[in-house]
């Protein structure tokens, strides 16, 4: 197989986003009709790759909404089954296969305690859609490499679409349905993926970093490196870099930094830190001179999309150049329960 | 210096802790007197060691509270400022300086935006108290090694009164007045993590879990490990760890597990798999046969403050034999500016 699979998936992702750009009407409807009256908070539940699109989905929900949003403990309802009363809040359930046991008994549990539940799934007819008020499809098609590709930007544009439903956005329909043909891009333009994962040969380990709505993008990529190619990849955001593990940085450590178009002296810092320290750092993203490029001008809350697609390329390309299956890493299935 | 700081700051937790509880009323009453009528739900604002403090805050008040609790991204408020109706929340900043930058700005935003606002610190008189409604001070005096050992636990503690201020607990002033003692027999039992720290000779890598309400002394035990002795400890819940790390666990990988007492068919389960892949699993509890043993019949909530304290022996005795001195980490500063 040797990649074929995850491949060819990466490839149908200009069409699976086009379908459900189109559907960004009903999806913001449907939404709007059912939230609460007045909004306490929204909590998210996820797991795994759906996990990193819930930490964008805090960014994106938070920002339209107005109101906290918190990714849920999954154990204090699988676990521990304490009471909490969820009135007024909307719970966003996301799995991409939408059997993730601990998921769907955690927004199953919510919705009994007064939240208003919404599934994010690429499966008709899963467990979690049964318990959820509104069930959000991605209509993937099936997803059978290992590492989740399409299903996870389309995980994020459902978010975005979710968002549209629940306030005032910063972007507007012309970014939205601008979204394929730049995947599309990206995807046609893989030289840059090829030519920082030959400045990995030999990397064993790599810290992914990116900060705000740029964070998922990070651990995502992290997590697809790490899934692939074996290369010991760990997303953390920059403050948290700095925090501790910053101090396992020394000459030539590969540092991939995923960054916004926007000045942000505070990223500016740690990178000049970094550099001071010997690390090797790429860097992705719509300024000059980054390893790998991405667009300018778009709306920063979609540029994670596009971020992700990067990720892929490049989670692909260094599994190439050490002749490993990415479609089938030793020892991951595609569902993982968990009680 | 090798490790007198920290060792003699560790000493010092039976009486920190024992300070803390003796204000347990005064505490808990303050925050009844600050909560707002109608409670929406609970945001942590914290980075680095005080970011476990708050997962392990995050199931105790809500499970006091019984109101979703959740961890705030930090960036809506420092890079984005974007607009968040707080009202009806509470919303806890942890920061054992009370100078960590973005803490004081994110508390201070939250604050106007209409959450109550409570300042867990070390310091008296910091900038984050300085923004904040109510103030917990620590009590634990100045902490000069780099690695945060007293001001952790005496988080772990703060977090547990401001529980008892906000609704009911799971455990009885018996179990918390016997804390400080308890505490103080761990520290007089080192053998257990010499016998750990000579079974990780030669480990450059090591995997820390635990679930649930230990999740947070698993992360904290990773980090600790990570400054003290150079092993690239990571800390993740078992869930996490079978949704992708777990590709990485071969044979002889070293796993640390901190297990509780209850029985746990989930915990289980990924024990099983992490042996039939070779792992070398070893476990800090109260289980019999525990590495690292934890005492039994102790409140499950009130257990992560003894998990952690065995963390700190295990850093610590790690660094000692690897000839690092614990008290002053290579790259590493205590108070962290982030923008």
């Amino acid at each position: 197989m040797n990649g074929e699979l995850m491949a060819a998936e990466m490839a149908e992702q200009p069409e699976v986003l086009h379908r459900l750009v189109e559907r960004r009407d009903e999806v913001a409807g449907r939404v709007r009709a059912l939230m609460p009256g007045s909004l306490a908070g929204i909590t998210l539940l996820a797991r795994g790759s759906s996990d990193n699109a819930a930490i964008y989905g805090r960014y994106i929900l938070e920002m339209a909404a107005r109101r906290p949003v918190g990714l849920g403990a999954l154990s204090i309802h699988t676990l521990y089954r304490a009471p909490v009363d969820l009135s007024g809040y909307l719970a966003v359930g996301i799995s991409q296969s939408g059997e993730t046991p601990e998921i769907v008994t955690a927004l199953g549990r919510l919705g009994e305690q007064g939240a208003c539940t919404v599934a994010i799934v690429n499966s008709v007819g899963s467990a979690l859609s049964a318990v959820a008020g509104l069930t959000v499809e991605l209509g993937a098609g099936e997803e059978r490499a290992v590492p989740a590709t399409k299903t996870v930007t389309a995980t994020l544009l459902a978010l975005a679409l979710v968002a549209k439903g629940l306030g005032v956005v910063a972007w507007n329909d012309t970014e939205l349905g601008s979204l394929p043909d730049r995947v599309s891009d990206l995807l046609a333009d893989q030289g840059c993926a090829e030519t920082v994962a030959a400045l990995l040969d030999g990397a064993d380990r790599l810290i992914v970093t990116g900060r705000g709505l740029l964070l998922a993008a990070a651990l995502e990529t992290a997590l697809k490196l790490r899934e692939t190619s074996g290369i010991l990849a760990e997303g953390i955001s920059p403050a948290d870099l700095r925090h501790g593990p910053i101090a396992a940085v020394g000459e030539g450590f590969p540092v991939l930094d995923f960054a916004a178009e926007a000045a942000d002296p505070g990223a500016a810092e740690l990178l000049a830190l970094l550099r001071e320290r010997g690390a090797r750092v790429l860097t992705v993203g719509p300024a000059a001179g980054a390893a790998c490029p991405l667009p300018r001008g778009l709306a920063p809350a979609l540029l994670p999309i596009l971020a992700v697609v990067r990720g892929q390329q490049l989670a692909a390309a260094v599994a190439r150049r050490r002749r490993l299956d990415p479609d089938a890493p030793a020892g991951l299935t595609k569902v993982t329960p968990t009680h």
